[in-house]
């Protein structure tokens, strides 16, 4: 394979503007143009490809715009070979050059071995060094070592709009052969070791409405005899956590898993420099010294952030205003094997226990808006193995294996509604600013992933 | 003099559009246009008239609008009576049609002797309601008991713009002979009680930032490691007040006035019906349950309010937010004998040590962004005396002696500058709805206004 031409295609998919994060009309027609170019590239490499009709989608405003067609391809069937699956998507973030681009976002650019461009490394770049390493195998008259399936979307920033029903739909019939889903969608830990994610936090978005009435009040005419919503509030999200960053709530940590020496050892292993780390987050101090301390914060505990407040004054200014009506807005990162619905009534619990000790007059809702489990996987499922033999074979060294702070809803729904292994294998560096300006994707880390897929194929092989 | 004349002249007032909230170019010619009226009104009834050019206001957007003129006016200077100014303003106000009015608001409309109106309270009313009341002695053919000044406004519900610079440059001129300075721009507590009012509150008006970084955090990414600003934040603002409306400000309440039994039976012989007060506030309960503690706790003591928070997630849904910088907002009503400059150093003191005792990283910055002092009157003083005397001849009552929660900074102004004896006579009832829509004063205020005015006059010159 001619790593130039894997470039070239690249370029000519960065060059599509296929924002989903913006719903008018020109960005939808890029969408769909997205995904027939990817069609397109699909089928000349053979594979059977289905561009699966999703309807169209009602915003807020009353507007209705079509989403982009899911595709769903295969290639190969068959029966004595493993049959990975590989999920990606091709619709980015908003750029706008006058934002802070150094080069323009939808001209991929090489600067010093990066490769600039929107959607570089989320999730194009990706994407396209696994048909890359598909068509190498095409490209030398090689047998294809596993049976590849695709599932590409054109919503992931949006949401993956409508992805979850249609995954359900085709439990039983595309994804009826598949072994193992693989998704490529973070990034590494480091600049240049590579990584293997397995994990994922939760989170449980809670809001807390406190109410007098519908109307604010003036703090001259009212201050002094009322029961105000907002000192109510305060104290409710005042109880939620502590200076150290330990949650309040009560039994919350009594479902997180115990912690184990094998897994302590694996943070050991993991190269982070917290200096460095510390200097590009632009934070004076974390709230812990230790690599390891920091890495179980943001992985394997829970933690609780406050959002804000929806209700209240939050303009500049000052208004002497007794907001009527607030709502406060938190949640809580999950972490295994914590519960949705377990936190949810304990967090209720705790902030109706807190409100009746105020003998407050006003009245409190408690809603949990938004529900996702953590999701972890098993290490030693075969895949990881031969994900990590793959590593050492291409890179010889050995992977940091990671999980995400953050909540990537893919992985949990992949796991359970088709009940295989889904391992995240990440391509770019940690520094690749996916969502931000001037998003890249190595050169280096374009070509060795595109390797490391290809070596993967051979490993799963040796599976069968 | 005929009543209905008056009502004649309230009818034309209020359909000048003199809204000096909304700057743009329609509505300041409507203020000049007001002026001119007034002026004009004053000048048939025999006044000496100034108005002065009160250059014009630069807007946030760049934006210059004129000012409109505010008028001085004299009639009569006879050495040995006393000098009475009258201060009162012409501007009003937004008021539209589609916002719940079910008059237009500019067509001053009678029903079931309730006059509707934008102004027709506050404060178009009242001030022709001085205007009527002179002209009585005129249409008599009477010599006026008192020699009377005006000064009328044109900026009050925008914030009296440039009006402290003209008194302050006319207080050895044109405001040389007033010997007592009136002001009828506020409500009576009740339907059918006319009132007197003696004070208000001031207010300190604080802002309190805290500072991780300029950029906001994802909470996936960043949630379990961070001092959080938004935790800092609300342990701050939670530090604040307890929920029976306690101060926890340490030395806060030091220079509270002490309570006398004499200023006990002012509020007591307030009449405030708590049922209805509460009804029509739509309130489930207040802090307590006397009309004394609510008066006193409106009146004679701090309060504190949370305003809001500025950079925090304050719109409807779900973010996963970590404000990187938010702002708390919040203010103390302050009451006779808090001093400003203490108050500031205070709470200063108070956050700081709240906050040094989190061991945050974060950098925090208290602000005091506004201190208007409170204002009290000698209820002995000699003006006092007379309006009094002048609501028994005409209500056939004692009236109410009362306080406004709110800050009046005029009245502070004129007493600070000036440094003669500042009372507020009011005229209208407690739902006339000023600032409101639906905006009225009743037919039996107005009238009866005008008469308390004229019996006013009398009393003062009793007083020479």
């Amino acid at each position: 394979m001619d790593p130039k031409l894997g470039r070239m295609t690249l370029k000519e998919w960065v060059a599509i503007e296929s924002d989903s994060v913006q719903p008018v009309p020109r960005f939808r027609q890029e969408l769909f143009r997205m995904m027939a170019v990817a069609a397109d590239t699909l089928q000349r490499l053979g594979a059977r490809v289905t561009s699966v009709d999703m309807g169209s989608q009602q915003l807020p405003d009353g507007q209705s715009l079509p989403i982009p067609p899911v595709i769903l391809a295969e290639l190969g069937n068959d029966p004595t070979k493993g049959t990975v699956c590989f999920y990606g998507h091709l619709d980015v973030q908003p750029a706008d050059q006058g934002d802070g681009w150094l080069t323009d976002p939808y001209v991929l650019t090489e600067v010093d071995g990066k490769l600039y461009g929107r959607g570089a490394t989320d999730n194009k770049g990706p994407v396209l060094a696994w048909i890359n390493a598909v068509s190498a195998f095409r490209a030398l008259e090689q047998d294809l070592p596993v049976n590849i399936k695709f599932i590409i979307e054109g919503m992931e920033e949006a949401g993956s709009v409508a992805l979850e029903e249609l995954v359900e739909k085709e439990k039983n019939r595309f994804f009826s052969g598949v072994d193992y889903i693989v998704i490529s969608d973070n990034l590494w830990i480091s600049q240049r070791k590579p990584a293997i994610t397995y994990g994922t936090r939760g989170n449980s978005y809670f809001t807390v409405e406190v109410k007098c009435r519908d109307q604010d009040f003036h703090s001259g005419t009212f201050g002094g005899i009322l029961h105000e919503p907002m000192a109510d509030l305060v104290a409710l999200l005042g109880s939620l956590v502590d200076s150290s960053g330990h949650i309040l709530v009560p039994g919350i940590y009594d479902e997180v898993a115990p912690l184990t020496e094998e897994e302590i050892n694996t943070y050991k292993a993991i190269h982070l420099d917290l200096e460095e780390y510390r200097n590009s987050s632009r934070v004076e101090k974390f709230l812990f010294d230790t690599k390891e301390e920091i890495l179980m914060h943001l992985w394997r505990y829970p933690s609780l952030s406050i959002h804000g407040i929806e209700g209240a004054f939050d303009e500049p200014g000052a208004k002497t205003v007794i907001p009527g009506q607030v709502t406060g807005k938190f949640s809580i990162r999950l972490v295994p094997h914590m519960n949705v619905s377990v936190v949810e009534k304990q967090v209720t619990r705790h902030l109706e226990d807190v409100f009746s000790k105020r003998n407050s007059s006003n009245k409190m809702v408690v809603s949990m808006t938004l529900g996702l489990h953590p999701w972890i996987a098993n290490v030693n499922d075969t895949q990881y193995l031969a994900a990590k033999r793959a590593i050492r074979t291409v890179f010889g060294t050995e992977p940091d294996m990671i999980r995400d702070g953050s909540t990537i809803p893919i992985a949990k729904m992949f796991q359970e509604i088709v009940h295989k292994s889904v391992v995240l294998i990440p391509l770019g560096a940690v520094d690749d600013g996916e969502h931000s300006q001037n998003e890249k994707i190595n050169r280096w880390n374009y070509i060795e992933g595109t390797k490391l897929f290809a070596a993967f194929f051979l490993e799963m092989a040796q599976l069968h």
